[in-house]
C-alpha cells in the first residue's frame, strides 16, 4: 500500500513517520509513505500557493492550481484521492477498514484559512475526523494514515487486535496490570482467579457496562446477541443489588 | 495557558510544535507546552512502564504507577487532567471552547495496546477524538492541543475566525480564489459582482446548502433563524427549478 500526503507543512510529519508502529510498517514494506510539499508545485518563483477570496473576506485561500499540479505529478490512475475537510461525514472505523483495502491513497491536507471549493472536483471523497476546527489538515491526515496502517499491521500481528474498541460496536473491557493494589485501587479479584471461563464472562459483561456508561449512543446501533441480552439482565441485577457501582 | 502532555513518544511532537500557528502561539506566550516522557518516571532501571494484563490476554498494558508519578511531578493543584481514550463522549468544538478557558491542562496519552483501567481515577475527564482506533493517544492529544490553541489565537486575530465551520452549527460557505476559470471549473459570478449584500445573501444560502448536503445531522440540532427559514425555501425553489444542481 502507498499513502501520499500533499501538504504545506511536510516537516510536521517527521515525528509521525518515526513512531514505532509506523516505522515498523515502513520497514516491513507494508506501506510506503510519500510526503509531498504543495509549494513545490507553485506556478510562481515566490512559491506562493494562496490568494484572497473572490467576493471579499478575511484570510488567504489555498489555490486549486498548485494542488492539481501536485496531484497529477504524484497520483496514479488507481489512486483513491481524499481531502480532509469539515464538509464530510465523520470518519469512523468502518471507513478505516474500507480504506485499508485500497492499494494507493492520496490525502490532500486542507488549509486552516480555507481552500478553493473547486478542489472538491479533484477528489474521490472528503473526510472529516470530527466536529472540531483544526489549524490544518495535517493532523487529520496523520489520523487517517495511522488508523489505516494499524489495520495493515493486523495481518502480521492479529492477536493483539482480537478484542478492540469499536470492532464489535462495543467498547473494550477494562484491563489491569501490576501492581495489584495501587494506593487502594485494586484489580478486580476475578481476574486473579485463574478461571478462564469466568474471566471471559466478566470481560464480556464489563465491555457492555462500559459501553452503557460511556457511549450509550453505540448501544443504540448495536444488534445484541442472546448472550449479550442475558448479560444486560445480569448487569441490571448487579446495579440493583449494589454488586456493581458506577459513578 | 499551559498544556502538559504525558507520552511514551515525546519525539512525535517535534514537528507539531514547529508548525506556524503553534510556533506563533508559543512565541507570543499565549501558551506554554511541556512534553513529558512517561518513561522518565519508571520505577525500574530498565525504564519499563508496561506489563501483562491480569486475567490473561495479548498485549502489554501501560501501568498506572509511572503515569501517576509523572502526573504528580508535572501537575499543579489547578491542572485539569485529560486522558485520551475511546471510552468517552466524542470531542467537539463546544468542548474545545470549554478547554480553551482553562489555564492549565494536562493530557495523558493512551497506549495502543491498552492502559490500566485505574488511570481513570487520576483524571478529570476522558476524551475521544472520534470513533476510530489509533496506535496511541499522541495524535489525539495534538488534535486537542491544536484546536484549543487555535481558539486562544482567536483573541489576537479575530477576523479570520469570523465565519468558521461549526461555530454556528452550520458548515462554512464555499470559498474561491484565483484563477477565475480552472479547467472549466468557474467561480460563481455573483462573487465577482461587487454587490456585498447579494454576496452575503449567497454565502448564507450556500452555508445552509452545504450543511444540508454534507452534514444533515448538524441540521437536526440547529435552531433556524427566520432568515435561514426563508433561505431554505429559496434553496428548495432553486433545486426545483434547476437553478442549483447538486450531486
Amino acid at each position: 500500500m502507498k499513502i501520499t500526503i500533499l501538504t504545506l507543512f511536510p516537516k510536521m510529519f517527521t515525528g509521525f513517520l518515526e513512531t514505532s508502529v509506523i516505522k515498523r510498517a515502513l520497514a516491513l514494506e507494508l506501506v510506503k509513505i510519500d510526503i509531498v510539499d504543495i509549494r513545490d508545485y507553485a506556478t510562481n518563483k515566490f512559491r506562493h500557493v494562496d490568494d484572497t477570496p473572490y467576493g471579499g473576506g478575511a484570510g488567504m485561500l489555498l489555490q486549486i492550481e498548485p494542488i492539481d499540479r501536485a496531484l497529477l505529478a504524484n497520483r496514479s490512475k488507481d489512486s483513491y484521492v481524499l481531502l480532509t475537510s469539515p464538509k464530510a461525514k465523520p470518519y469512523d472505523q468502518a471507513k478505516a477498514r474500507e480504506l485499508a483495502k485500497k492499494d494507493d491513497i492520496v490525502i490532500i491536507c486542507g488549509h486552516y484559512e480555507g481552500i478553493d471549493a473547486r478542489v472538491e472536483h479533484l477528489v474521490d471523497e472528503k473526510i472529516s475526523i470530527g466536529d472540531y476546527v483544526l489549524t490544518g489538515g495535517e493532523l487529520a491526515s496523520m489520523v487517517i494514515a495511522d488508523s489505516v496502517i494499524r489495520l495493515k499491521n493486523e495481518v502480521i500481528n492479529p492477536d493483539s487486535l482480537a478484542f478492540e474498541s469499536y470492532d464489535d460496536d462495543l467498547l473494550e473491557y477494562p484491563q489491569y496490570t501490576k501492581p495489584y493494589d495501587y494506593k487502594g485501587f485494586k484489580v478486580p479479584d476475578i481476574l486473579l482467579s485463574g478461571d478462564h471461563k469466568k474471566i471471559e464472562h466478566y470481560r464480556k459483561k464489563m465491555s457492555l457496562l462500559d459501553t452503557l456508561r460511556f457511549r450509550p449512543d453505540l448501544i443504540k446501533r448495536h444488534r445484541f446477541t442472546r448472550e449479550q441480552k442475558e448479560l444486560l439482565l445480569e448487569i441490571l441485577d448487579d446495579l440493583k443489588s449494589g454488586n456493581i457501582k458506577v459513578d
